[in-house]
């Protein structure tokens, strides 16, 4: 073995830790699609898989064509708000060495961090419009959400733009990915209405609680590398003090709404609790490297109860959104972006609510316009009749399900046909 | 990138090994949820899935409240027995220089990799009274047994109190971890009772064979961080001997435990080879270190062969284990801590039998006080109807899941209510 | 902390992301349950479960035992096409310094990835007989596969035999994994024939396609292991750009499959978008370390266009492969092992074909003779009354689900008794 110094071994030891941490976000594109299909009616089940794995698709290619260079343009074109340094992956030889990035990671992996990242933001918007958006239209959604509005975000923060200059702080993103994919989700969500029925009588519970339960827990799983690995290297102070954070978090997430969902709706409800981990998760992700353990167990426990009343007040104001996406990942990504300037006496508070502000209103927009031509051309919604067959049978052909003795007889996919 | 020393850079991998050790361990409580869950009746998989979440929400938050600091004093207030060094996590900014642990870890990485194994022992117990346990009374055991019981036992080895002065060797806890399990989970199966019908007839199987194959699957792969991490650096000769004894034990159980209910039973078992891998895991982590590779395989098949024998004379005794959880995780956990003693000249077996005997007589006192006053005041076990009807509709007012054409149809917890 | 030059350091690094790259393959046997699992009907639910775990344990310990020293054997009686170093590990200690692989690794952990590849090559074999293949044939067939076939192939590339002589390029094992897997499966597929009403009506669907998607990002989540793995160190460079390269081609894979599947069937098709993913991994596999990204996009992409293709050619032989086993491993195995050949100037394409031909050869022979006799002894296909009622009530005695209504009733198993 040849002489190697001690830093070019530390570079080594980053880049390793960083590509561990892109797997376990990849782990996350799991989660969600368990955890969205595990949520909703087993007649949609095969469309939301399909919609899930097409968006992690797309969201890698797209970001490698496009997305990856508006975020981290490095000095071309670069401005406050804007930034592009052309199409496609660079494969100039100077991104695999330690210069590349202070010794923390190769070009390669900052892309594929970056990217696996990206995708999730449109996978929130997906959750929140289950059971009734038109495929084709929600592709389209997802494509160019993913491959434009989210970066440029993105860039305005982590790509050297004005919120960073302006001492935003957020951490692995309350704000530049989940609130980015919440505020899609709640302006989706009310756009295209709420499924048949889902106001009347008990409303509808998931169909599968084992899935919803896995997919909270690899989500849980996968957010070590959403917030371990945002440190953007194996420094072990700081990944091992994010990685207590974030822990402690959810886990008083679940508690408060776990014990919450007790004490005021009289039962102990699992689809609460285990949103209330995600609450928790989503709320300390802003924060999570400045916050004390403390004040990261009562993010947490906020988050929960902000979940709790706003799931309720979702209710109220009759806004469909079958998984939770909006109390999950818009109010508490708001809430944990808050919090640092609450908290922590080095972030201004203003400027944080900036941030959330411009972030909001630049997501709502971009979404509206989005929205407005999918629906005139493609039209966001499915017609009534399919939507009560069914996705899988009426889009896909298909069930999820061929549980015994159903099995054995003609499916209800061969009926509808 | 500043100059560092090879040193520092070794301080860097390890941290980084053993927080990816503890993640691994975060997976095992999905595992122990899927293989709960998949191994009962769907009509309470809403309450194991509650129970199981809650149990690890609860285990990392007193672990860091109390936990940690009974099982890991230092040097305040210690004994032989016991050992107390103050409430909540230190704050100390040496907690994570390279002088905390010898370069090992972080004051945060310790922290959070026991907290990760604390919660699994009260999960144990989840499996043995599951179908039947009231969820307030178990949540409550389930604090205080986490919280106390399995610290101060921690403590009598890992924190250098009297087993360890004794020169016990259990390496990643086949005692100290999976037999306190254990002990309380045969101590609360007996004392609750067995579910209604549990002897008659057939008996009951699990409701779903892929939950239970993805949860013992899942906690394979999560012992690796178990019994891997239990190196407490990332040393190769070391880690890599263990990961390896660690495969071919569980490699083994599943064989004998396949093989055997095939020749005795008739037929090839799922569920007994499933648990024939944990019997192998838990069989093989007190000596993981120090066996041979083919002691390893003979420790692994001697696991699945008592698997096969305890599980058959817990039906002769009628004490109802839905999930298998005291043959597993204690008569295996005996097994492996005795078969150091038998197999490793430089451990005295005698002095594996006193740990074992010691460790068996403190849990089994202390579930038993805990047992007796939760029975009298809150009551461990839900009354007949709601165990007839199913946890789920009762304590939780939701069914788990909604499968076609049922989720049509009212379902049976409006008609429940 | 005693001293340590950087070059030990490197040593610890590169043999924590081995061990890591080891425990993710194990991941994929997960992967594989879950989707053959959910691609087949409920009634054989218990048997696949049971084959695949088994053949995991199967593979561990002979891999141990024989397919280590015959893949590895060092220089021991070695020839071009064969070597041997005699049975079981070794225990020297020389296997635990960095002196044993130029620093990349121990010798457990060499032992380790390698075991974790050699139970993937049976596994594979498993799907494309799935539901109707006797379950004691199997095991046997795959205990030879995976102990001799596998490693002696192995051997020819890897083990330095007369195929890394003649300067073939098979990266992580297009070819020398995957494509064994396939021969055997095409074989064996072809040799017990369809499934009774296979090709009647409608065909089968798989029962759970949650279980199915879990299966395959499960099996995304691992090829970071199988390919990253492969690099044999740590190098930041090479681990950073197989990852990349991997990703790329599993998305491309699933976007031509998806859009394919919409376009010439009609409707977009959730397993073939798995399966798509799968296709774009096999492919890139062989070229992963030596293809652009823009390559690794149209390679993958190739993949999922042969996906669709090949899988319509299967149905039109009437070959009845219920997970797609031999589209996905073999064809895609050929197609990325020739694709370096075509796409990358340093390679010879026809070096590539050899290989592919001469693997192809050896396989196919060895299949035959295992399967002819284990045809005439065991017989390799269950009866009709069996195939008919499900394997798990008739070789296992249970049924793999519980679902209310039915859990509640009899079971079909006791009537079958």
């Amino acid at each position: 073995m040849e002489s190697i110094s001690a830093s070019d071994v530390l570079f080594w030891v980053n880049n390793t830790w960083m590509l561990v941490a892109a797997f376990l976000v990849f782990v996350m594109h799991l989660g969600f699609a368990a955890l969205e299909a595990g949520s909703t009616r087993a007649k949609n089940t095969v469309n939301i898989l399909f919609k899930n794995v097409c968006v992690l698709a797309i969201g890698l290619l797209t970001y490698g064509l496009v997305g990856f260079n508006l975020m981290y343009p490095g000095e071309v074109f670069e401005g406050a708000f804007f930034g592009f340094s052309g199409f496609g992956l660079a494969t100039d030889a100077a991104g695999v060495t330690a210069a590349y990035a202070d010794g923390q990671y190769t070009y390669w992996t900052d892309f594929l961090f970056q990217a696996m990242f990206a995708a999730t933001a449109a996978t929130i918007v997906s959750g929140a419009v289950a059971e009734r958006v038109r495929l084709s239209a929600f592709l389209l959604f997802s494509t160019v959400y993913v491959s434009t509005v989210y970066p440029i975000v993105g860039f305005w923060h982590w790509g050297s733009g004005w919120l960073a200059a302006a001492g935003f702080h957020d951490f692995a993103g309350s704000t530049i990915v989940h609130s980015v994919g919440g505020w899609a989700a709640l302006l989706a969500a009310w756009w295209i209405g709420p499924r048949l029925g889902a106001f009347e009588g008990e409303g509808f519970r998931g169909h599968s609680a084992p899935l919803a339960a896995i997919g909270v827990l690899l989500l849980w799983f996968g957010w070590y590398g959403f917030n371990g690995g945002s440190v953007l290297s194996a420094d072990p102070a700081a990944v091992s003090f994010v990685a207590v954070t974030t822990t402690l978090a959810a886990a008083s997430g679940v508690l408060v709404a776990a014990l919450g969902s007790w004490a005021f709706g009289g039962q102990p409800d699992l689809s609460l609790a285990l949103n209330g981990a995600l609450a928790g998760l989503v709320a300390v992700t802003a924060g999570a490297d400045v916050l004390s353990p403390a004040a990261a167990v009562l993010v947490g426990a906020v988050g929960g109860a902000l979940l709790l009343g706003s799931t309720h007040a979702m209710a109220r104001v009759r806004i469909d959104d079958p998984v939770g996406a909006v109390p999950v990942h818009l109010v508490c990504g708001i809430w944990g972006t808050v919090a640092v300037g609450l908290l922590v006496s080095e972030v201004s508070l203003v400027t944080q609510v900036l941030g959330v502000v411009a972030v909001g209103g630049f997501c709502v927009a971009a979404s509206s316009v989005l929205l407005w031509g999918l629906d005139v051309s493609l039209g966001m919604r499915v017609g009534a009749d399919e939507e009560s067959g069914g996705l899988d049978v009426h889009e896909h052909g298909a069930e999820a399900y061929g549980i015994p003795p159903f099995a054995e007889q003609p499916l209800a996919v061969a009926a509808a046909k």
